[in-house]
């Protein structure tokens, strides 16, 4: 698999560089990434090996935080969430566009879209911080989902940890286009390269057997089928 | 979102057993995740700071390390995998099956199925060994698709770092059904609740610009389009 071209691989140039001034365009692209995706990866140090954990998020462009803020959450009584705010950390969406297929194995690669973000995180007090930052999770996940639900319950607040990250220390990483074979497989010809593009889809809706059988499906639900 | 119920949020639930006998139900479904990806998130201390990468990797249940082998690549002049067979290191693969939408954001969570993996690095020099791992790692991208590609230049080889983790030290989660919700909102109704499946698809495969246009779309590319 690709190792020049496969930025996909562990490279020197996912190193994120700390402070830098990114540009408008860098932004625009750091929160596509992050409004195209519905899960991260989370690293945090726990007992001096990095675990890297599935969770879901939010974003705020507009959040308190330098360039912005990213939500995360968990239980209280998580491992992770308790350690998190006493380190950096490091959040990674990576968004596949498509398998890119060489003449060789050496330039295989992929269509892909990636965002790193690293910092120590602030842990989350205000309350009408949490709610938005709950809604915001919610809504990266199920688009227009958390108008439709009752509010927080204080029980659950309490069972809550929520946790912010600066958008300003991050890196964004993309490849498009075709395969970029050697000019010596291209002429030896009989392979063929291209590119196969990868899709998410939803459809195949199940109702739960507890909700009352007259309630439509609501559009915010149909919309994701639609996308 | 789901928190007591939402596996994906980072819990201890994910911690990882060390050195635990487990089942073979467990191996099954760790090797079933991982042949139902095609991307890992790598976690790896730089500076002090875990940084997750995402990048591709190969499996052989049946290679020399204790549990079987997972195979990870990259350039030799990579930070992260110059630095990786000195420490501790994390993979974690995630599958998302589905969004499970609930009454309350509380209960909200994913259906999904996520292996992680931790252990020190083995850095492959045997010739044999570090094609077979490069060949695993194309195929898991691509089943089949090494047998078309011609053999690794000496030159390529020199310039790829391969790393070999054991399975042994792993922990697999999963979700699957529907919403877990409380009592009183069920009882409250009005809200619809349920899953929304999500599916990979890939198709509308893109020929290379110089690849000969009589060259038909070969089995083991169409087979992913079936898929």
């Amino acid at each position: 698999m690709a190792l020049d071209e496969a930025p996909l691989s562990p490279t020197p140039r996912t190193t994120v560089v700390r402070g830098r001034q990114r540009a408008q365009a860098e932004r625009t692209a750091l929160l596509d990434v992050f409004r195209s995706a519905r899960l991260c990866h989370l690293g945090v140090l726990v007992g001096n090996v990095p675990r890297v954990l599935p969770t879901v998020y939010g974003v705020d462009p507009d959040g308190p935080d330098r360039a912005g803020t990213l939500y995360l959450h968990g239980s209280v009584a998580a491992r992770s969430m308790v350690e998190a705010p006493d380190q950096d950390i490091c959040v990674t969406v990576t968004v596949v566009d498509g398998l890119v297929l060489a003449r060789s194995a050496f330039h295989h690669s992929m269509n892909y879209r990636s965002a790193v973000v690293v910092g120590r995180p602030r842990r989350v007090e205000d309350p009408e911080e949490r709610t938005r930052a709950l809604d915001a999770i919610v809504d990266q996940v199920v688009p227009g989902r958390s108008a439709h639900l009752r509010g927080h319950t204080r029980k659950e607040l309490a069972a809550t940890s929520v946790l912010a990250l600066s958008l300003y220390e991050a890196s964004v990483k993309a490849r498009a286009g075709g395969p970029i074979d050697d000019d010596a497989d291209i002429m030896a010809g009989g392979v063929w390269a291209g590119v196969v593009p990868v899709h998410e889809t939803m459809g195949g809706v199940v109702r739960a057997k507890d909700v009352e059988p007259d309630l439509a499906v609501p559009d915010h639900v149909l919309a994701l089928c639609r996308a």
